[in-house]
């Protein structure tokens, strides 16, 4: 390993204070950030010129289905009923592992591309995603997919499947994957199951990842069958806790903020996909005024159709105005947290990742301004908020490691992910006869 | 001039029909496209190869004000009255000639690297903006805009700067450029000023480009004011007609739509700018519907921040979407339609641009699939509209004349504008003490 000297750019930390460095410096050594400043002195093996770029935290989404990337663009502008029922789920039944392992190449591609250097993932054949993690060399949270539909039977392989998961790849590539139970949603499991799920959970030390209150359709069907709304039933069956990662999150009313607050549930804002199968807006402003580290998330590439972070922010904070009819109701600093601290804070990792702060994982990467898209240079924040794309992003660093650098992708051969995601997803269409 | 054929690619023309050909060329001499279709087996001086590419007609980008790209981040999330009264308006005091200049350069340098061919504007020193569309190489239908404030003397040199862009710039550049009158909205325009630019637009044969209904505050400022809403009072005056271009139109109920519909408005949707001050949303599938052909813009950098259309158009199509709880309220192909063919309509140059047609001026952009968050290749309108940002513009021709090849920009030097308008951009902060 190597120390790497990152010079002269505008340092945004997100750090306690918010800092924000011009003209600063990141002196990484190992996998850690040792020194952040002014002036740095120090040698280095690596030194990165970082003129004229932002220098911040790698970005955190906190809710995907990454071997989705598969399914870009197949079916849009559709109800979201017909559009699983009809579309998503005949295709999802043509999935294998050579196929996840696929897509899940193409989204970890794309996400060094755009500047997301740890995701929080729920899907099938997780092994395979695994693999693709580990060879991208960003960081991954991954759970496997736990849908239990009434059947008993099913339950219990489910339940084998996820904790299979966690049994097999906590911890793996030097710790950057880390595992989570995902329970898809309270609508697709029973209360056994969810139960059993935060035993196993709190049996291995790890969190849950799950779908809450995404639709009115959800809201109606769970005070239907228990007679309390979404957050109310698992709150009241002892679900919820500080390692539930909530997606979604729209329909809170009337006390899912404070139930969620109490019991220090993490929700994940997914501004695109919400817009896009019209499903509603999650009362963010109001989450984090009560303190809620609401984290932020892309939703599958079915539903989006990038995994780019960098324009889910403007989304984030752009959905959140016009829906309350007002310019001040979710600034760029905050959804910049959103995708970053508290991105860490969300999958307890904000020991480690989530700012720039001497101690802590080098995560890191940098945003070339020099476009005009990005001039004049006045204010970062809002540029990297508002302005900027994931194409902007030109270098990434996780672990202390170059992933990126120009553009160009060190850990996998961009050509060959883009054809071997192309024919697979061309079989999967063609065998469900689409 | 010379003959392009733009070979192989998929090209998405936009005629009446929607036809996407697969494996398409289209050839292009002097300014005109001169066939479409496949196996074109025709010669051709340049011949330019859009395998993985999509081919489609330059976007019009209906409402912006160019050279506010010079104000881009200097303000955000602040509410709309204190934003211009203490940021826009003390800042624009400070604009002169040379940094209009300035701003029109970086924003025409934007445009083209993402995409937009042609583009309508409103603003002020609208002789220095025509230069720097002479020279960018794109078509502008350029304004000055208006503004009143109840002075009856301000009227007169008002309308005089407005009367003076038409007579000097007026089917310059080769006919690129053409003109309107811009009063700026009817609450920063009197009776009398609004119908003296009716009858120089009528005089000259020339349209309108203001802002209607774009807040709640002017829909009640309107209606206070002279008993009706600003659709209604537009229309009772006489003001209103098929060569109104309407940015914004927000607050049309109860009538505004209809009334539209009659005299044949052209209403332009700005749902980035709208979002982010937090005006709230117009009602685009109304109008559609009702056979309005609604077109797309940006509006200025300041309210954005950028310029990108294509981004634009993802915006349009999900908070449309989200707005009526609907994923198919608004369709890719609607919104695609918005961004071409309805712009080249609202403009009155429909048998000119707007679409990939034997006869039409040769307005063509290349996106480039060959990329992670484009792949697979399945929808090509879905991934325009959903998965691309401008970026992926790799080629754009425009009047028969290659303005950007593999995303080198031909007319301008792009290092110069940057620095010139990051220079001149810090000039007006300083003179201003901000």
């Amino acid at each position: 390993m190597t120390r790497i000297l990152i010079r002269d750019g505008y340092v945004v930390t997100m750090n306690p204070k918010n800092q924000i460095i011009k003209g600063g410096s990141v002196l990484i050594d190992w996998d850690k950030i040792v020194a952040v400043g002014k002036d740095l002195k120090e040698s280095a093996d690596i030194v990165i010129d970082a003129g004229g770029k932002v220098v911040m935290p790698g970005l955190i989404n906190c809710h995907t289905h990454l071997a989705m990337t598969l399914l870009r663009g197949v079916a849009d502008d559709m109800e979201l009923m017909p559009w699983l029922q009809t579309k998503i789920w005949p295709l999802e039944k043509h999935l294998n592992a050579e196929r996840v392992r696929a897509g899940a190449s193409l989204g970890a591609l794309e996400m060094i591309k755009s500047g997301t250097t740890c995701f929080a993932d729920q899907y099938f054949y997780m092994e395979e995603v695994a693999k693709a993690v580990d060879q991208s060399g960003i960081r991954g949270v991954l759970s496997y997919g736990i849908i239990e539909m009434e059947s008993a039977e099913k339950r219990e392989s489910e339940l084998a499947a996820g904790e299979k998961l966690v049994r097999s790849c906590q911890g793996m590539a030097n710790g950057r994957i880390t595992t989570m139970f995902g329970p898809h949603a309270p609508y697709t499991c029973s209360t056994e199951c969810l139960l059993k799920v935060k035993e196993l959970a709190r049996k291995y030390g790890v969190g849950i990842h799950t779908h809450i209150a995404e639709t009115k359709w959800e809201y109606d069907e769970i005070k239907k069958k228990y007679g309390a709304h979404p957050v109310e039933y698992l709150d009241t069956i002892g679900f919820l806790g500080p390692e539930v990662l909530a997606a979604h999150s729209i329909y809170l009313a009337p006390h899912g903020i404070s139930i969620y607050k109490n019991r220090g549930v993490k929700p994940v804002h997914n501004p695109v996909s919400n817009m896009k199968l019209g499903c509603g807006v999650s009362p963010v402003p109001e989450m984090l005024k009560s303190g809620i580290p609401v984290a932020l998330g892309t939703d599958g590439a079915a539903s989006n159709n990038t995994l780019d972070m960098i324009n889910e922010m403007k989304f984030a904070a752009l959905l959140n105005k016009v829906y309350k009819l007002s310019p001040t109701a979710l600034p760029a600093e905050d959804v910049l947290k959103m995708a970053t601290i508290n991105g860490a804070k969300s999958l307890g990792m904000e020991k480690e990742i989530g700012s720039i702060e001497v101690g802590k994982k080098a995560d890191i990467i940098l945003v070339d301004l020099k476009k005009p898209h990005l001039t004049p240079v006045h204010n970062v924040v809002s540029h990297v908020v508002y302005s900027a794309v994931g194409g902007d992003v030109d270098t990434m660093i996780v672990d202390g490691k170059v992933l990126m650098q120009n553009r160009k992708v060190l850990t996998f051969e961009e050509a060959q992910v883009i054809k071997k995601a192309q024919d697979v997803s061309e079989e999967m269409l063609k065998e469900a006869g689409k």
